[in-house]
């Protein structure tokens, strides 16, 4: 199993990742060791998935204090600015981007001494990668024990280690289920246009040694009619205040197919503790 | 726009196709000189869709009698049930080659003279096409009649000129609408697995000027939930007696979102004139 330290670490002087965008075909670090670079490999996707890139983010923040040359508290804090400014800029629809900025930005504000400062945002990075991987741990159990024994489970994105930093959110729910019971079998939907299912979901379950079968997102409806799927488990970008859920595109089409047929879709939602819904 | 023979056409000594696994990178013909080469050709996908095949079978059978050196009649009819096995196992699915043969069967029944006989394919050939294109053109007018000015047209696959051997069933009423409305949008599903709609039916609507939007297949239920499309107008393998219609995978599930949002989705059946039901 990847473990968060695989998906994504900070190094001294620099923020070290799996490169998602070299997966399935070869499995290497990227190494930012700039904001600037940060934000390139979050642009192009080689991080993804909202909950990694709120860690992304807290790491983003310790690089650029760790690279500054400031001396006193209120340079740092200008350089700091700049870095916050880009890394949010940089995918503004992850929720947990902005909550772990938010969060740097009052370790930011409370600050009074540079050094210090460094290693308060080292050490919100490692708070938030290690407690990211603990909430997901929380809700794969929680949900495992939604499915029955034998549960034929379909997927959709990649709501996984890969997206989390670590276990994942939805594929943190098969994980625990396979934990227990051996006899899961996932239906990873292809997810196009870029593939996540394709390229990273049925990576990380090939990895794992969970028994899985990629199929095309469109024939998803049929599984839910023909009654060889028991739930489908997707992860979620936001969860608005109206009750639905804002997820990768094909979500929608796969509910309805869902509910028409009274199987059940547990989404699984990103997991920045106090972020305000949007 | 494509001709009939453009798609597929019988010359001396062989059955010469536009090789639809080259589109759209490169329109190239595929050149077919034996029944062995023409059932490679439909192994491969160098032509699909059950009218075209249709009309692939019969030509196949003409070029099999041109070929052989049979000199008697019972000669010629043992060479040409050959043929006609070989050709009716490359794509068993496709109602309409399973049509043609028959047809073509009843022309060697009835046969005395080979060169007559000969001459007699040829000409069922031709008909064949000539017929196929008709019903096209018959069906896209009357399919055209049922759709607003200003259509927001789904499509899903490919029935163009491609899958008919020309002008196309549910791109032949997306053709006849946009003869008559030139404000006419597509929609086109890809169509995972093998992209029949991004490399087929984007590509005849492009080669006729006719505007549309590739999409991913599975995001067609939002734009049913959403209202920017109008219709659905999709082509189908078979019509069961059971009042379904089977066709390429997604069609159900999509079929489902047009109905939850009461969007109408018109089936152009496949055009074999008096093929039994499945």
């Amino acid at each position: 199993m990847l473990s968060p330290r695989d998906v994504i670490r900070l190094e001294p002087g620099a923020v070290v990742m799996l490169d998602q965008t070299r997966l399935p075909r070869e499995r290497v670090d990227r190494r930012c060791e700039t904001v600037g670079a940060l934000v390139e490999a979050i642009r192009s996707l080689a991080i993804r998935g909202a909950p990694a890139l709120g860690v992304a983010g807290a790491m983003g923040m310790a690089l650029a204090a760790e690279r500054s040359r400031a001396a006193d508290i209120d340079g740092l804090r200008r350089e700091l600015e700049l870095s916050r400014a880009a890394l949010a800029g940089s995918r503004p629809t992850a929720v947990n981007l902005g909550w772990a900025l938010a969060e740097a930005q009052r370790v930011v504000d409370a600050a009074s001494d540079p050094d210090r400062l460094r290693a308060d945002l080292r050490e919100l990075a490692e708070r938030v990668h290690r407690e990211e991987e603990e909430r997901c741990r929380a809700m794969g159990e929680h949900g495992a024990q939604l499915l029955p024994r034998g549960a034929r489970v379909l997927t959709h994105c990649n709501a996984g280690a890969l997206a989390t930093g670590g276990y994942g959110s939805a594929l943190g729910v098969v994980r625990a289920a396979f934990e227990r019971d051996p006899s899961l079998h996932v239906w990873v939907d292809e997810t196009r246009p870029l593939l996540q299912g394709a390229r990273l979901t049925a990576w990380e379950l090939a990895e794992d040694g969970i028994p899985h079968t990629l199929i095309a997102d469109v024939a998803a409806g049929q599984l839910f009619a023909r009654g060889p799927v028991d739930a489908g488990v997707f992860g979620a970008d936001r969860l608005p205040r109206d009750g639905g859920a804002a997820h990768k595109v094909g979500s929608y089409t796969l509910s309805g197919r869902a509910r028409a047929h009274a199987g059940p879709l547990y989404v699984v939602p990103p997991t920045a503790p106090d972020a305000p819904p949007a």
